[in-house]
């Protein structure tokens, strides 16, 4: 062991890494269905701003979509104002299997009845409202008879199934209670990912502190109530001592805060943390090296992986609606 | 003619005036249906603020659904947290007709996805994504075979009903274009409110300025388009300058802006325009009387009619969908 795995023992994983584990279960499921999709099933990409995050995003989702054995068309459109129709259309389109969205569009309100244009059976990120709705309820079929699986929304899977990958999640422990014993916190509290992402976490057994920036609220998992629900707790106002108080016992920290300028304070880190960020804006600087046990940057490639499983499990839904 | 009538010729119009125009034919419905509720439909509204406006509109609510021989519950929701599940159930619960929501309820984004939680087939306030969907596109229908009737959102639909009683709209023109000519300013374009209400206006011929803290935007039908959509395009960003400017042609000026200390520029309102304003605080100051040929202070009591004939339009696709 060198001096230097001593003094910095934190290890970078990047989610290209975590990425290539579901590389042989969407390629080999994409092979099965040839009979019914012989050219590969095809994505549809709609890219509306000029962000270049987005842009990048598109380009790894076309790369892996190809790689895997789908097909991928990226639809520009030019004037906003025009999207919703380009979707309603593509929704009619019986070529396509899969729509995605590239947000933001309007960057406002807007954007989340735009994620309602999008036709559920064709919503591969999973922003539908009943998808959203069935996770917070942990509702797993769309129909009463159990045939047609719900889908979660892409980017909240995509850092659970990080989390799997760093073993936070504790095989040894019952599914369903898994991060049982383990104190996360989140930093976004959008209704995509970080509410979503809170509530997941809490209905797997762990302690989640969400935080925005107008308060602190506390996600556990509502053994009591009618419904399978988590329970949400304010604790105050944000403030940096409660942000503090919060991390001192976190062995999870997951930002998302989409601003260039933030950076997550180093110092609030417990030592051997496991750090993620899903903002495109790299949320943490290069000293959470020195305290995180796990640090991962970007998680975008995962949830490209988590959205290709998502298309393949709509593909399946709608076949067996055919043939019930 | 007094002096007074000639120097200040400006009529204030109450909402409780124009409501009073359809008390005789939704009491009459509902007593047209006394054979399937015999107590009268009833309708839940669910309160989960201390909000006072919020207060009094359920206040009215309640003496108006009374008045015309609905039911009304009023429902407290102590714990926000609670209010989805409370909802879900009221969903299911074969007793309740109609159910509403007095927002804010979080004041953020997660108010939008409780309002897709209420059931579309119980939802008076017309606030289901299928309506949004439906209005903007020019749908009448919920269904292919054209039987079971979309609704409108209420408040919406109040100002559309409000400039229908102030002669704005004109009979003598077709049905679709009868605000042809007229230049609409509203400030506000929430995705509850503003935004359908523009479109509203513009698919009904007008130009219509939308002004919001960002941007003003002019809505104008768009004939062209593949869908009977409207159109939008980019003014620019906001300055006192482009308000000005688009309010100096404007016929209507309609207000809905959250802030108790915002008040609209009387100097910018064109003489004799009709002023509409539909936020719970007075965006008007005392002085719009000297200006406006029309002045409609609050709106609130129009909605209340539109969302109990949305209710008994509900109650009749409900019957629809039974014995179809």
């Amino acid at each position: 062991m060198s001096n230097d795995t001593v003094s910095k023992p934190g290890v970078t994983v990047l989610a290209s890494k975590i990425s290539k584990i579901y590389v042989e279960e969407i390629s080999s499921k994409v092979n099965a269905i040839k009979n019914i999709r012989p050219n590969g099933p095809l994505l549809v990409g709609f890219l509306a701003n000029d962000d270049p995050a987005a842009e990048m995003y598109a380009s790894w989702t076309k790369k892996t979509s190809e790689d895997m054995g789908f097909r991928y068309e990226l639809r520009r459109i030019d004037e906003k104002d025009f999207l919703e129709e380009a979707i309603i259309e593509t929704n009619r389109d019986r070529q396509v299997d899969g729509i995605m969205v590239y947000y933001p569009v309007f960057g406002n309100a807007q954007d989340q009845y735009l994620q309602q244009v999008v036709a559920k059976e064709k919503d591969v990120e999973g922003m539908n409202h009943v998808y959203y709705q069935n996770m917070y309820h942990n509702i797993r079929y769309l129909d009463s008879e159990n045939t047609i699986k719900s889908i979660l929304p892409c980017t909240p899977l995509a850092i659970v199934k990080i989390l799997e990958y760093l073993k936070v999640y504790n095989s040894l422990l019952p599914q369903g209670n898994r991060l049982y014993g383990k104190k996360c916190v989140v930093v976004n509290r959008s209704e995509i990912v970080g509410r979503p992402l809170a509530a997941l976490l809490a209905n797997d057994g762990a302690i989640v502190y969400s935080v925005d920036v107008d308060n602190v609220q506390k996600f556990t998992r509502g053994e009591g109530l009618k419904f399978k629900k988590h329970h949400v707790e304010d604790l105050g106002g944000f403030s940096a001592d409660l942000l503090k108080q919060c991390c001192s016992e976190a062995d999870v920290i997951v930002t998302g805060v989409p601003s260039e300028s933030y950076k997550f304070p180093t110092e609030f880190i417990k030592e051997g943390a496991v750090c993620i960020n899903f903002s495109s804006n790299k949320n943490f600087d290069e000293s959470v090296k020195s305290k995180a046990s796990l640090y991962v940057p970007m998680t975008g490639k995962v949830t490209i992986s988590m959205l290709l499983r998502n298309m393949l499990r709509l593909i399946e839904n709608s076949e067996k609606s055919k043939n019930p």
